[in-house]
């Protein structure tokens, strides 16, 4: 049995399908600079969304005895299509906690609105999932939600076309049938979309608060590592790993746009042996 | 044994790693309107460039089994990776005779250049492998070929984000390095990219002439066929098979537009078995 101070030494650990998940890391390093990260990237199966629901849990359940295998303390389930259909499972059949990013983005927007009124942004896996509508109607029933496909942002936050005339226009394409919703509230309900949260806060103008998943996930974790007392004391060598299921060349060029930082410590698994 | 007679009813088998293997499809029903055609488009484990050489040509080998067993009477192979990697391999194993996209297209380059200056575009994979490069430099050594990865135009195309200020401007920003090299003639070295060249013609000139591979490879199907009599007379009923390897809802609607046509008769298959 391992006492709690060594239980805070351990790593978080973190899984996504591809490199998305990296914006979730990016706000872990803000927020609690003192934890080790474990990152896993299913970029060999990528995308998760489209796939059917048997197939995507048992990708999140091998991604999970993955990152088990490294000894985390807590796991983030940083991938919207596996928080929305694996999430629950993955929960059930482990002891260890694991957060999914949908439900901090969804109560961030609850909590946000004033009109309740929220628009949700995201891949035509999660906006078909209806994941976001249905935990902010939980939530609060009385909520008004619309939700919007913008399956080109992804393809342009992983090129980096991000201060482009080009991608102003798709946004602003994209944006214009949510603007006259009278939404107050708008959930960037997928990993890349923090890297166009500039472009999309222009197209929408400045009475609509953007609510970032990625950061509501990570604030999360702090809260629940604080509160179950499981925080890394600071000192001592901070390591974070990065796996991925493919050749890691292409993740480590994406990677250093979505975390604004170089990472040399990438390492290839075989994940179908988990 | 067959008769010939019997052969040249068969169908011709299509394979791709995804939807892009659908521009071929088109230019073969405008060519040869009297053939059946096969496709297997293998969604499921797209996209195949960034995965190894031995990857991808086991993936090649089982889609090769499968069009078998359907009694093809000839493949083409319309993926570019699995064309610069593993057509060798899978050509030499079968008796069936087996075409790829890259040499229609780098033939047809060669013949077209007058200045021997030529510009290739295709996804990081396809130019990465070098590919079309060293088979036109193979036809005619002192080629200049300047190659050039246009990433979004993938997306763009599967989008339909085609008569779109948006694209014009991302086409511009790419093609303005190949536009000072004084090239006279441009490989669309990627099947998608057929449905952009409106816009890459618009963007590269008129003096300087695109080669579809899509349309090159329909054109020497056509003439190996002929060749080796194995042209399906015309008259009796024609029907086309699609298979694909995952969820095929996202393929019939991409599919409508890179075909122009409906197409109802798709089928999951579970190619891992192959």
């Amino acid at each position: 049995m391992m006492t709690n101070a060594e239980l805070q030494q351990k790593p978080i650990g973190i899984f996504d399908s591809g490199v998305g998940g990296l914006t979730v890391v990016a706000e872990v390093f803000k927020l609690l600079p003192e934890e080790n990260i474990v990152y896993f990237g299913d970029v060999g199966r990528y995308p998760y969304g489209g796939r059917s629901k048997e197939t995507i849990q048992n990708f999140a359940r091998q991604d999970v005895r993955f990152l088990l295998e490294h000894q985390v303390k807590f796991i983030i389930v940083a991938c919207n299509s596996a928080s929305s259909v694996a999430l629950e499972e993955i929960q059930k059949e482990n002891d260890i906690d694991i957060l999914g990013v949908i439900e901090p983005g969804a109560r961030a927007a609850v909590n946000n609105t004033g009109n309740n009124r929220i628009g949700i942004i995201g891949t035509k896996a999660t906006i078909g999932s209806d994941s976001y509508a249905k935990a902010i109607q939980r939530r609060r029933q009385e909520t008004k939600v619309f939700s919007l496909a913008c399956p080109l942002f992804v393809p342009l936050a992983e090129e980096g076309y991000i201060e482009k005339e080009a991608t102003h226009l798709i946004a602003s394409d994209y944006l214009k049938t949510l603007i006259n919703l009278d939404i107050d509230t708008l959930v960037l309900g997928c990993t890349h979309y923090p890297l166009l949260k500039d472009v999309i806060a222009r197209v929408m103008g400045e009475r609509i608060r953007l609510i970032d998943s990625a950061e509501e996930t990570a604030r999360e974790l702090a809260a629940l590592l604080s509160l179950k007392n499981l925080l890394r004391p600071s000192g001592g060598d901070i390591s974070h790993k990065f796996y991925v299921s493919d050749v890691p060349d292409k993740f480590s060029q994406i990677a250093e746009r979505f975390l604004g930082r170089q990472i040399d410590n990438i390492t290839r698994v075989d994940i179908t042996r988990y």
